[in-house]
């Protein structure tokens, strides 16, 4: 297998959730102070937040966390159908107490502010998704030292990262909550199954390969292991962790949620991203309006978002969830952290104990 | 482990690929010698086809091997768009020698009369994909001692499995070539991945399950196990077999297809079905139209299809595949499955190196 090069007892990158404040300093630091590695979700943080979630996760643990980053390609122009949305949103934020919805008139770029906290903090291993690096973000973060991981949901973009220099990559497969990695924003995202995806990319490139998409306890990842990933990435697991700060109606929705109850939408931030179905993403299928492109769709729909969060209403979140939701488990992450070590462990008694006859059977001649 | 009640050495079953002459008697009879279970599938067929290919099969195999069926209720009543598929046909009949594409006025119900062949074959394995088994055809396979395996693609469906008493469920990931099993046919049919939808239906049925989609090497086999599974189905790994009747072009395709090269469609058959993209795939899709409904698209696309695969176009050919294409090896049955023990080895091996230190690091404090 091949070896990261940060020290981790358990093979487990709780995944960074940007958005809302679903990520929190006690919950990657819980994480890292367990054996795993935390991560945090700095992609929509201005420098400011980013610092200060930096400075509070350091006062919380001594251990190495990661801190992930929107790469900035993901930038789109304007487009979509600006007035239907604002005439889906009208009644919702009616129904909300908020002001009529306004179309953003521009959307900060905040990559640019947000590398320099982390070369200031001199973070030692930095993640990103959609897309690549600048080559001189590249640069200097190798000449920090950092480890550095993309993420790809093709073996394309598996090989496209590794040429940019990365040190390990994030496969990301199709089982995944939240925004797919994807590097274009197709009509139809590839959205390649972790199975069949982890082992096709760890043939494609020499680097270490994280596996993500599915993966919600022992059993997942010592499979993930077999496939030759060497550690896993979990969100959806974390989400329901007592110290993330998703909201209640969030977390009820995933510890409710069945295998089929998500679905792909662009409704909420104009990249695709799987969340379990509520009426606001079924009311944006049903229009057959286009949504904004991100990030515009992302800013036109925060304040719905944060008021449902504060209400509690479901149905107007983003319920960002991967497909193991049946899986999900409301803890402390120190708690879950423990339980997925002892998993981890039995899942491999058991695989070794079938030895050279997987069916423990003998056939008869 | 839950235990299969039908021995094989390699916890392997071959797909039943219908359709053409995708799945032979020797590809069947390959897989059974060598010690996995290989599978007829007769859902095409007609009786006196379905007799011969168990014939031809019990002359070379002594061991066991399967007859898969498709569930009576998966037919739906005629619907979709006439004129535009026989419009979209009828240039690509011109190119390929054809009479101008017809309408089906029928298309002949087979169940029944394939379920006598099986009934008087006394065939010990029986799968089925589409649905539930009438009652009374379950009952009488089990009066005569068979193990009847269904097929679910949620845990929803791998419940009304269990309830209706099958001895195995088939969970049948978004990964997977060829046909969804899904009991409905929805506009958007759930996909959910094999990673997350295994251990989901492992927790909630009490039956063995056997994983399938994406999985194409020792690697998914062992993940498969660590998931739960008791063993593994595989097609798209079997397609690039010498003994698999898939056309020259169909195979060549699989060998080509990167991993994200399949999407769904319902342009061949009417029911959703995962294929490496083509130009037949792409015009239905441009063409805005509705499918026929299964099993009349099925029929309407039948002699393109047939006369595509002896002309060598892959264009106008269902060229069904699951999504680990770039692990597919061309090689006799018999030398893949001697190749896949020896993988499954090996990974046992490995996962039982990391032993209860799955990073191989121990941590500094």
């Amino acid at each position: 297998m091949r070896k990261l090069a940060f020290d981790i007892r358990i093979p487990v990158v709780q995944a960074p959730m940007a958005g809302g404040n679903i990520t929190t300093p006690e919950l990657t630091a819980a994480v890292s102070n367990s054996g795993g590695l935390g991560s945090l979700a700095a992609g929509y943080l201005s420098a400011r937040e980013v610092e200060q979630a930096i400075r509070k996760t350091r006062a919380l643990t001594q251990r190495p966390f990661a801190v992930n980053l929107f790469a900035p390609g993901a930038r789109a122009p304007l487009s979509g159908d600006c007035g239907t949305q604002l005439r889906l949103l009208s009644p919702i934020h009616e129904r909300l107490g908020l002001d009529p919805p306004a179309m953003p008139d521009r959307v900060a770029e905040l990559f640019t502010e947000q590398i320099e906290i982390v070369f200031a903090a001199k973070i030692p291993i930095v993640s990103f998704t959609f897309g690549l690096l600048p080559e001189d973000v590249m640069a200097r973060l190798h000449a920090q030292g950092a480890f550095v991981m993309g993420t790809a949901t093709t073996v394309a973009e598996a090989k496209m990262l590794e040429a940019a220099g990365v040190d390990a990559v994030i496969a990301q497969g199709s089982e995944a909550g939240a925004h797919r990695g994807t590097f274009d924003v197709p009509a139809e995202p590839p959205l390649v199954g972790t199975i069949a995806l982890v082992p096709q990319i760890v043939d494609a490139v020499k680097i270490p390969v994280i596996a993500s998409g599915g993966i919600m306890d022992g059993r997942g990842i010592v499979a993930a292991l077999a496939l030759g990933a060497s550690a896993v990435q979990m969100g959806t697991a974390f989400l329901t962790c007592d110290e993330c700060g998703a909201p209640a109606a969030h977390k009820r929705a995933v510890l409710d949620a069945a295998d089929d109850s998500t679905s792909l939408t662009r409704a909420f931030s104009g990249r695709w991203a799987r969340g379990i179905r509520n009426r606001f993403m079924e009311a944006s299928r049903r229009s057959g309006s286009e949504p904004l492109s991100y990030p515009w769709q992302n800013s036109l729909t925060t304040p719905m978002r944060a008021a449902a969060g504060k209400k509690g209403e479901p149905d107007y979140l983003s319920l960002w969830a991967g497909q193991g939701t049946r899986m999900a488990r409301p803890m402390p992450a120190a708690d879950l952290m423990r339980v997925l070590e002892l998993e981890i462990r039995q899942a491999i008694t058991d695989v070794s104990s079938l030895g050279g006859s997987p069916t423990g059977r003998t056939a008869p001649a």
